[in-house]
């Protein structure tokens, strides 16, 4: 068990994030009291169902009154209206931090509302399942996955490192960035990925001459992989390839690039360059394994193997 | 136990998918013996040290002498030489079968060669892992994964139904197709697939703005999801690309269309239009998993979910 670290929490919005935050608050004992807070009244019952919290309301603003820590967990495009209501309640000295996926445009809507006397340091956990609401999340989700945060020029390094360690307690390894590179660098690693893999489920869904019952018959083949992103919560990507915009196009344009000469080495079979292609490649998941950021098991270890070697 | 359905298998090629059937019918006794040839010296060697057959020769020719049952097991564009080498050794009667991603090609390569006397039938398992190799094979790799037969118009009803009944004592559900529709509906649902995944992995490792410790770190928000089909055998997909170029060029024609319409989504602001999408997308996973062909843990299961609930 860790300490305690905070005596309030509040935790603004109880989808996949903001329930497995409560979760691992539970169990490490990181606060006195959990406030949680969500604009759905239905959600919020299910997360007092499962015992997520110590208090519950729908008024975001006295959720955070009297919390060291706020913690906004909802829609990147709902973050301004969040800070605009919470802004009058702040206690002086708070902690108040979001998860979005976005960092500049988190930035730039929630700043202008906080007053000068809390302490806005801007984050976001790269962790995450295809499933959402209270009930997907789990204390574990943030084992092992990197935390980033994109503290402001005025940010207090007490601060910092009192948010630091938290997430450290909920199991994280955490860094520190420029919002702009944090943009960059997840137009890379997540928003290209979760777009290409949105848009090829929508090709094949398309299609007329490959029926819907093929595509899923015979989906073990290789298309199965794409559908695990492009299950995820479709608020939350709306919202993030709306105000991440530059980075994701300029990320799809070099995408889309590179996909016109593979095309072309396709077309005029070029074996050689596919050949490079395909064997450089390769060394991207062992390294990423290497990195403890991904399971060595082939097929991502979907398939029990119950003998390793015959008879 | 199954029983023994041949009195000698050929497997020409051990690598995942010809080591995978030595191990189901060594588990299941299908044949009376199992003769192993494979070009290179070294894989032969390992395919004997793990035990994987009766005999073992690097002549192909020597190895389907007598065999009732041949399968052959390599990269689609050594399907014709390796039927060139072992026509004029092959018993009359015997069916001989391939495991190849792409059925137009391998006929059109091998059928010239095989004598009248013979059963050709192709075939393609749509099972595999990112793993090649002898020693990445497993007895269960078929298990509730189809297993697509493409029969000619010569094809002799028992022997079809012998192949099947083999594929069926391996695990496998087994469909019959038309070749050119078996490689229009795998260009869509294991050829892009491939082909996109090797492109945005590609893409990532040739950043100059995003380092490639950062890809490799941060690579749990999406990317690393890709990563698994781009570590797939080099000249095992080489050779696909090559010899499923149409059906693969119309596929990847279609997913960019769709991809610049989605990119001009984005740049223009039409969440509605983002939105729609990415509900729509949700859907087809959960068929596949009601399917039976993906697992509905999520995260593929990865991450070990150790309280369901909170305390």
């Amino acid at each position: 068990m860790s300490q305690k670290m905070f005596e309030r929490i509040a935790l603004i919005g109880i989808g996949l994030i903001g329930s497995s935050i409560a979760r691992v608050i539970r169990r490490e004992g990181l606060a006195g009291e959990v406030v949680i807070s969500t604009r759905s009244e239905a959600t919020l019952k299910r997360a007092e169902e499962l015992n997520l919290g110590d208090r519950y309301t729908t008024d975001a603003a006295q959720a955070v009154e009297g919390a060291d820590l706020v913690i906004i967990s909802v829609p990147v495009g709902s973050s301004g209206a969040v800070a605009e209501l919470i802004a009058p309640a702040l206690m002086s000295g708070a902690i108040v931090t979001d998860v979005g996926s976005t960092k500049a445009s988190v930035i730039a809507q929630m700043q202008p509302h906080l007053p000068a006397n809390v302490q806005f340091i801007p984050g976001h956990p790269l962790a995450g399942t295809e499933k959402s609401g209270p009930d997907a999340g789990f204390a574990e989700l943030f084992e092992n996955r990197w935390c980033i945060l994109t503290p402001l020029e005025e940010t207090d390094a007490t601060a910092l490192e009192t948010l630091s360690a938290f997430w450290r307690a909920c199991g994280s390894n955490v860094d520190t960035m420029d919002p702009q590179h944090h943009d960059m660098v997840l137009a890379m690693v997540s928003h290209l990925p979760h777009i290409i893999a949105y848009n090829i489920v929508g090709t094949a869904d398309d299609l007329q001459t490959v029926t819907k019952s093929e595509v899923i018959k015979y989906s073990a083949s290789g298309f199965r992989d794409f559908t695990r992103l492009a299950a995820s919560d479709p608020t939350m990507w709306r919202d993030v390839c709306l105000h991440n915009k530059d980075a994701i196009l300029e990320m799809l344009s070099r995408f889309s690039e590179d996909l016109a000469s593979l095309q072309r080495a396709i077309r005029w079979g070029d074996g050689d360059k596919l050949f490079d292609l395909f064997t450089r490649t390769r060394d991207v998941r062992r390294s990423i394994i290497d990195a403890g950021q991904e399971i060595d098991s082939p097929d991502f270890g979907r398939i029990a193997v119950k003998s390793e070697k015959p008879a």
